[in-house]
């Protein structure tokens, strides 16, 4: 078993095997950040180019040092500086970094679909790192690295996913991957965040309490205040009277819950101080597990190379394990 | 024959047997981009710096790759988060970077001439990025290699260049490697880009379809909508029903034919997609090109040493081969 | 004797013989920068992440180069496209960042104490790069550099520090540097700059002529238009035609004084072109000097290992001098 695929659009239609075979590279990979040598040769004279119309702090930071730990050189552009405010189409402006010879190209874009367009007409890995409303799926194999680390499996969890479930890559990149592994999932929130469709994700629920009982793992998602306004609730305080996950809250789930979330948080709002720093909270650990699935994926699609072969990198790589989720 | 001069300020006054050099050394580098590893150890331990006072995507980022591949580190400025803002000259800011010790600078700014301010003042290799309307030095080479890969020469040529040669640094740095070796020029545009000393720069024809006619080589120049505005002509749809180079004006040019564009291209206004993406264009060689002339350009400029005093990366460079235009 | 410290926050409180080391090993690392191949592995493997809050050309890009010439990964992140923007606080982001293991944190922010009440809260180096009107220790030690490097000596100094005490972190960084080392220092400027308890940083002054008579250093300030607008003083005219350093102004001081300024300079304003220009100022070297004193930081904080334990890369790092100041 391996990856097969040349890019990383999305985790739907993607098998148990091959999630699991990216998430075992990640977890050997995790072990290179904790060097005092932080860096193996892997990807040296290779170019990652991050393309991103979306403002970003950690991912493309987690994208950037990711390929600079694998020894690629990492070259960013941003939307704000490039061409698109001369009115250069976005397929255009791709077509031109994929004329400098890439060797991936991670892309961040508010168009769902955007990195699956470019993926059929370039010729050159693309990574998804998150289109409109579509996927995000590095970030929800960073948290199935993070669930499997802290849960201890992948198979017969329950799962509730708290919030703007409507506008959320994060929600749908985890619903492909947790139904896939037979996840029972519940999806909680206003009914606003929770459309008719959202009967065919999981089930539904619009009481925060009755959402977390005796699941194993919560994903809270972020209220964007910068981009739906406050069209989908009447305030944020209501909003956050209802939903904020707090300690009490918390009541009802299994007692080794693990709390996610894909950040920034906004404390207070979706969740409340005395979680994102409790016990249960695992947003830290899904952070550093980012670095080690990028890691991972730009390791998968740009070096297709079989990794026994490489005799002389060998010494440096981390040893693969293929194990069950 | 070499490379003598200390910066690349301009292609005026370059001669013919300089150009060779440089479009045989960038010719001789394309090949690494083409590798598995895309990087050879020339320019390692060097630093080049950019400071663009423009924005721009392809122009910074091929000279990213480019220092990247030849191993060099690259540090880039960009006038928005400058000291511009805190009101310092161009030249304190220069010399602050100079200062620091980079083996060469980058430089993009609105001013004609900044680039040649600066190589009076600074003790630092100087590659002029673009200087207001004046010259764009590294866009024509990577045109003239373009060209002599797709026509099989660089004498003998018929040229059109087409659009806003009054504001086009393509055009004045193009202007000068083509009439060095002895081109004949066409331009061809509305009279209001086409000022009275046009008359000694080339034939001036203000009809598309006559000013194409068995030409060689068609240089297409962008509309600068977000510099001039309307001031120039009456509407861009005017512009476009009169100057957009369609696959039906291209009928009177020579069958073997090539088109050109610096980047980004308005589609529909000065180029149709039937010419930008059809068997006449070589838009995506001039990108794969331009990374090969800046390799070539820094490696020219910082490591002035001979190249056969290489000895352990020697084997790791490509050959320059000298050949004849 | 070594630099004990695991962060660099301030130079309050650092003893002399700590800041003799840094500006030592600084020193040392000068010559690096002078080289042919200006890059040593020390820091090879590690991340150097900057966070900056304030927009900074020469700061962020002497931070750097020095990280680049001891082969660090450098990772940059600026505010206006960070998650401060979706609302995350500072530490959040910052933990955020800690959770990607970087080696050291360089931080520029707005508020007084930033750093500080970063290092006390993550498990990572910080460097203060600025923290509002507090501190901004590299700068001062460049300056200890460079006086040691143009008057000789850090003892027996008498300097003027001249403009905006009152918002100056480059002032009370300096202040507490010099204090150490025994200087007598005037404090030169507007009352409205110099408030009461001025008084115990030197001695005042509200007159440039006498304020710069017989130093042998002289530290002008930033007037910081784009920060407090024209509240302390009628009218920037009025401000540069009493404190304005020109060279008339410089008859009183010492024949050997040297005039440093942090930069940007407003020419005119605080400074005048004759001495900005002239043969006393030592601004230049200030910014030549600022990368040896941040490659010396960051070695110091990242690469704790004793040096002579270095065996590879013993023969390509400088000697460190131990000298008396």
């Amino acid at each position: 078993m391996a990856f097969a695929s040349r890019h990383l659009l999305g985790l739907e239609g993607i098998s148990a095997e091959e999630l699991l075979y990216v998430v075992d590279t990640a977890e050997s990979f995790k072990e290179i950040s904790e060097r005092d040598i932080k860096k193996v040769p892997a990807l040296r004279g290779k170019t990652v180019v991050s393309l991103f119309y979306e403002a970003s702090t950690r991912t493309r930071m987690s994208f950037e040092i990711a390929a600079k730990r694998l020894s690629a050189d990492f070259v960013s552009l941003s939307a704000s500086v490039s061409s698109a405010s001369k009115g250069e189409t976005l397929l255009d402006t791709a077509r031109n970094i994929a004329a400098m010879r890439p060797d991936c190209l991670v892309v961040r874009h508010g168009a769902a679909g955007a990195a699956f367009f470019l993926a059929e007409r370039l010729d050159c890995p693309i990574v998804n790192a998150g289109d409109g409303s579509h996927e995000h799926p590095t970030q929800a194999l960073l948290d199935l690295l993070t669930i499997r680390e802290h849960v201890g499996r992948l198979s017969n969890l329950k799962v509730a996913i708290i919030g703007d479930v409507l506008h959320s890559r994060v929600a749908r990149s985890n619903l492909h991957a947790l139904r896939t592994f037979g996840a029972e999932v519940r999806l909680v929130g206003p009914p606003t965040f929770l459309p008719p469709e959202a009967r065919n994700w999981g089930h539904v629920c619009y009481n925060l309490a009755e959402g977390v009982r005796d699941v194993d793992v919560i994903i809270m998602l972020r209220i964007q205040r910068e981009r739906q306004g406050l069209n989908f609730f009447p305030s944020v305080e209501e909003y956050a009277r209802l939903f904020c996950l707090n300690r009490a809250a918390l009541a009802g789930a299994s007692p080794k819950v693990v709390v996610l979330h894909p950040g920034p948080i906004n404390r207070g709002i979706e969740i409340a101080s005395d979680v994102a720093d409790g016990p249960y909270s695992v947003v830290m650990h899904q952070v550093t597990n980012g670095v080690a699935v990028r890691m991972a994926i730009l390791f998968l699609l740009v070096n297709r190379a079989p990794i026994a072969a490489e005799t002389e990198e060998a010494a440096d790589m981390p040893r693969l394990r293929r194990s069950a989720g």
